[in-house]
């Protein structure tokens, strides 16, 4: 926040507001137009904000989700109720993950609310849509008051940089260019951590890491928001201690580094990983979500005794609890503590694994996902962003191995079928120098591959890979049966560019044809490419396979 | 109700739900199925009721919304949160605009409940979503326990026939197959009219009506929800009071009848209209919003002295309020009292202006909206049904004249982009012999045209009529300037019918070519129809223009 100092002098609220985004390293904004909120795109679109129409105000949202996770912070802007309902859905999955998006909605003018008829748009009462925002949002605010319209602005801004969740800021039409009569200086954000209790838990996790024999990292997501790559990567190297990474934690750590041991996924994962984590003596669980799918459905078997649980919100050690020490405080008072630790071993078994294994080409081969994603892996590379959707591509994915640099981003925890495609635009213009590699469903392409149009216009070369298994075949394995529900229209996804208007589509039904296409897209990048993958209905990643059995339990 | 005297031992609570819902008349459910709502997906495949699966969560509520205004009484049935929320926007519409839509959400099972870990698809606490749902349906239950679930069920669906609002039922999936441990009838809604208030009130018009000497009704849009159509007629006829109608009651009468004077819509409306009625003594607005679209943006100049305004939910006569009065009751006992009122003539440049107005081909001329819909007007007949989205396509289909049952659907007062094609099935599904046209902007058929898909694969022959001015013309109207954010990309909508696999798309640029794919499409009966219309972009009907320039005042 170098510019904290700023007079604030003839500086509108909408003003204001698009100088305090660009603090936090917004140069894009997604959304779309509507009338309660043109005043502001307005003032948008005469700075030096880029604004990204987008085909459907969700899809904006998870734009924004997407490049707020690439870039620290996103934004969408909508109108009022048609437009911030339809955000709804992404915005909750941004606040389950802790993707810090700003949701900006315009509303309905302070002046015209008092007239007593119905306004267009409106719900319920005025404040309708903000009270379903309070739910899914750490802060949501309405600049109806001047006097306080810069404070809440700092203070919503501030709240998603502290947690990593979305914040909601409602801004009534009147009220874009109306100029507060007073000066104001933004202070910086008002929580600290608590030095003493900081200063107590790293020391007693220093000597616990000391004592310890088998000590793990198990890496979560929240390394990957607060940018601690290299600070844990400091304190493993230093330490020689090997690390694990949970799926949504996936390229928080490049897999091909010689500590790395793999995926932790309780019993769904793979026995060698399972077994080398759960054996440990100490486990450092560090930014990890303990989600349902992160823990294998919760055959995770993990004694909390062994266990030191960092993330953001809180810190447990054995079973008690610090209060006031956020993960990034700690990780970087720990590791500049220089702790020591006996050396533990990675196993060959597990070292071996963490690079590509390659499977010989079968050109007349039907396609199976898995083998797919093994010749995937062959062309990844540190400027590769992958982005997954869910189902099987996300199970599936978990079998690419990411480099160095390279960013994995997944809806793991909130699978929000639909969030591949437009989180691939918000990638695209979050690294415009990057590979965007999309994996999609069929089911999901239904749901938002029309983004694919504003991936078009925006320029670049994103590859999308659809998986074509007819329908909802994640849920043909949760509930076994000729359940009709489960078939969907099948379309020629391969030639949407042809209606969206650019790029290049295939339609592959062996791997030869598969290898063929792939190849082509990644040599050009003069366009965007689309890969039709006709799959039999009952393939199935080895992953979706296991988890399907233990979650169909649930289901019925 | 004829069924409420059934036995309800062994019935589990997912076929108690699926039998009330019969009861009402639901014969279709839209929806997606995912994990939390398989097991009742099961139910319903299983079920007389037939589950009509959509591509997204959003168009399945616009689905049940169009349904429920032609059916009575419609259903949309998703998974938690991520399908839950994401139908949030069109609950809220059909909220708005009274529509009595059954949301059924499945969610995470009591017994997974106590596990401490996150589960998929989990925002913040188990209670989010219902919370969420409380802010814009009539009534939110869940069917956590098996004692109350029946009378649970039996509430949430009297209220959304009460009240013609959504209701929220939740369901966790391991309720479903519960059957509660004693016998449980139904006894019908609970909530009465007042008798003694209905016949004050009645009196007290009958003596307004034998006094006044220009009565006129102005019929709004509760009277087609509550199916009051032919009561509404019996008291127009017997007393000769002429009828006018407000948008979005728009087809409660058909346009062709002698008494109809036309839409009233304060300044933005004809003038001999808005002359008419607000020159009238006696104003009887029955079933009508007081919405700021449906009065012109407030200029409507309507006396309140002179006014009678009745609707489900109040009855204000002069500025005196009457309680427990619904609309049907009043409506029904002031009919049966066959009022006399003085008769009043309609001027014969109203009655010549209801009926259809032709224009002369102009084969070579480039397309005009509003000389596109007296051409639509010369094919409407008594099994057309109408849906518009919103923008130009809503406001110059004012200009088209219905018919004696034919239906007008459109979102005249929530106005949420992307309601078109979605209702457009829900229309298909509910009148399965009508003819289904639907009126679409392209920036709203980039919001959700894949519905189309769905409409192929259930069947029929939909026309499609997409006015495509490229990009977002309202606003082009509201916020005039060279603004980039009202561009889209320019797709091939007439294409669109290849890659979703049926039908027949043509592209038209003039007069000429209009006609002829209009006259094909109306002819062919056989598959569904996409006709992209190229409009200038600053094409609009003269309805937008006068709405515009009295809007585009509130946007900066």
């Amino acid at each position: 926040m170098t510019a904290s100092r700023r007079p604030t002098a003839d500086r509108s609220i909408g003003q204001y507001l698009i100088q305090r985004l660009q603090d936090y390293g917004i140069r894009d904004v997604f959304g779309i137009p509507g009338d309660y909120v043109l005043a502001f795109y307005g003032e948008l679109e005469n700075s030096p904000i880029n604004v990204v129409g987008c085909t459907r105000e969700d899809c904006a949202g998870y734009a924004a989700d997407a490049y707020a996770r690439l870039n620290g912070m996103g934004a969408v802007c909508v109108t009022y109720c048609v437009g911030g309902l339809s955000v709804a859905n992404s915005i909750a999955g941004a606040f389950a993950e802790k993707s810090p998006v700003v949701v900006i909605s315009g509303s309905p003018g302070m002046n015209e609310r008092t007239q007593g008829a119905l306004l267009h748009h409106k719900v319920r009462d005025f404040r309708t849509q903000l009270e379903v925002f309070e739910k899914f949002t750490i802060c949501a605010v309405e600049l109806s008051d001047p006097l306080s319209a810069f404070a809440e602005i700092d203070r919503a801004l501030d709240a998603a940089d502290r947690y990593k969740r979305p914040v909601y800021i409602e801004l009534p039409r009147d009220m874009v260019n109306v100029v507060p009569p007073m000066n104001h200086v933004y202070h910086g954000p008002s929580r600290q951590p608590n030095p003493e209790a900081t200063a107590e838990a790293a020391a007693e996790v220093l000597q616990r890491m000391s004592k310890a024999e088998k000590p793990v990292i198990l890496a979560g997501v929240e390394i990957h928001r607060f940018g601690l790559q290299d600070t844990l990567l400091e304190l493993a190297e230093s330490t020689s201690i090997p690390i694990a990474a949970t799926i949504l934690g996936k390229s928080v750590i490049s897999e091909q580094h010689p500590l790395f041991v793999g995926l932790y996924e309780g019993a769904m994962g793979r026995p060698e990983v399972t077994e080398f984590v759960e054996q440990s003596d100490l486990i450092l669980m560090l930014g990890t979500f303990l989600t349902d799918i992160n823990l294998g459905v919760f055959t995770a078997n993990l004694d909390p005794n062994r266990c030191v649980l960092a993330t953001s919100e809180s810190l447990r050690i054995s079973y008690h609890h610090y209060h006031d020490v956020p993960l990034s405080h700690f990780l970087k008072t720990l590791t500049d503590m220089k702790p020591l630790t006996c050396h533990r071993e990675v196993p060959p078994s597990l070292r071996r694994r963490a690079a590509a294994e390659e499977v010989e080409l079968q050109r007349d081969s039907p396609l199976h996902t898995s083998r797919m994603m093994s010749r995937i892996n062959r062309r990844l590379d540190a400027e590769t962003v992958v982005i997954t959707d869910v189902g099987d591509c996300l199970f599936a994915a978990t079998e690419l191995v990411t480099h160095d640099r390279g960013e994995f981003l997944s809806p793991a925890y909130y699978t929000s079928m639909g969030f591949g495609v437009p989180a691939g635009l918000g990638a695209a213009v979050a690294r415009a120098d990057h590979r965007i590699l999309v994996l999609v469903g069929d089911g999901a392409f239904q749901m938002t591959g029309q983004e694919l149009s504003t991936l078009i216009r925006v320029g670049g070369s994103p590859i999308v890979i659809v998986l074509d298994n007819h329908g909802y075949g994640t849920e043909r394995y949760l509930h076994p049966g000729d359940w009709e529900y489960n078939e969907i229209q099948p379309w020629a996804y391969h030639r949407m560019v042809e209606v969206y208007g650019g790029g290049k589509g295939a339609l592959v039904q062996t791997e030869g044809e598969f290898e063929d296409a792939l190849e082509a897209a990644w040599d050009d990048r003069s366009q965007p490419h689309v890969i039709q993958c006709k799959l039999a209905e009952d393939d199935a990643s080895e992953t979706l396979r296991v988890l399907a059995d233990r979650m169909g339990k649930n289901v019925t």
